[in-house]
């Protein structure tokens, strides 16, 4: 089972590792980052810089395909190499799934159209005018081969799901306890349903600067 | 405030990009990926590589360190480069924290001695040994300035907990926030008290396969 995980510049780092380390223990997986060149691809932040092993053309037929999200989505909604493959690879993929903004990305390619979908909670109204049906209280969303998740941790549920559908629940909860994802967070802050009103307002203020 | 995350060969990705996705937000932070050389460092699995910026003797003085853990820990538990840059900049540091069996090298290095920490479950037995106070039953264990986290994805807990003791609770639960850290694990299976009892067995039959 090939699993291509997208990169492309200004991505955010947690959306595509954190599926990347439940997925690639996967029995039978091989993963492959891909972008539209091989090599390093520096994140949202520029302090990080990731491998892509392959370039778009070298990665024809995944059977799982992982767009994260993060700033850099939005250069490539348009018409281009990035949106050419997602459409050219989900013609044989078994799953086409998306973390926090890049199920905008599927969105744009028309991959969506009429499909129950999520992403980061500050990007849900972009949804509908791509002509997918935005879900905002559920962190995965699966309608038929398409699975998106909701903002950057949540690609970890959205993995752990997966990784049950494809490999049975037995497989799933041991690589859940391999990685210890016993969550504890210290806040109660993970979401615009129950972080402190003050806290979500301020960053719906700031909304164009975080996505874009 | 600089961060400096360190890699080795087969280090486990979440382990340090859980944390930097988390601290490369705080007001003032540079971060900064440190290894034995500057370049590409490969991870547990072989199929991703995230690049060092920095060489050790390029990052004397940060002012957090985090180490993250992985089967290429044990290749440095001895005297050599990596143990003695963690004792070397450890003198400075305000903050000297680990993730999964990463806490094993700061007990190696002898930093952990007489300190309460905490490791990856499957390692836990490791800590006693190399003079620390194991802790089994949390995810995060704060002891002076060195904070410890249990396996893999518990650096996020680890990172926000961090992020309110430096930057003040808002700050860290707008991280949070942003992140739309609201876990909901699809099983109760992230730890060996809430895992199904033949899960957990199995892992540990295969303990030293996973950790080295």
């Amino acid at each position: 089972m090939q699993i291509a995980i997208l990169l492309f510049e200004r991505f955010t780092a947690l959306d595509a590792v954190g599926p990347y380390d439940v997925l690639s223990h996967l029995p039978g997986a091989e993963v492959v980052f891909v972008a539209e060149q091989p090599g390093p691809v520096v994140n949202e932040i520029g302090s990080l810089r990731l491998v892509a092993e392959a370039g778009l053309g070298d990665v024809l037929r995944p059977d799982l395909v992982v767009v994260p999200g993060g700033p850099g989505q939005n250069a490539h909604m348009d018409d281009g190499p990035v949106l050419e493959w997602l459409l050219a690879v989900d013609a044989h993929t078994t799953w086409t799934t998306s973390v926090c903004t890049g199920s905008l990305l599927l969105a744009a390619a028309g991959l969506l159209a009429g499909r129950r979908a999520t992403t980061h909670w500050l990007a849900i109204e972009q949804l509908a005018p791509l002509g997918a049906h935005p879900v905002e209280d559920q962190r995965v969303v699966v309608d038929g081969k398409y699975v998106t998740a909701a903002g950057v941790s949540a690609g970890l549920d959205m993995a752990l799901d997966l990784a049950g559908r494809i490999a049975g629940d037995p497989v799933a909860q041991a690589i859940q306890l391999g990685l210890e994802y016993d969550p504890r967070p210290p806040y109660q802050a993970g979401s615009p349903r129950t972080a402190p009103r003050e806290i979500v307002d301020n960053l719906r203020s700031r909304r164009l600067t975080i996505l874009t």
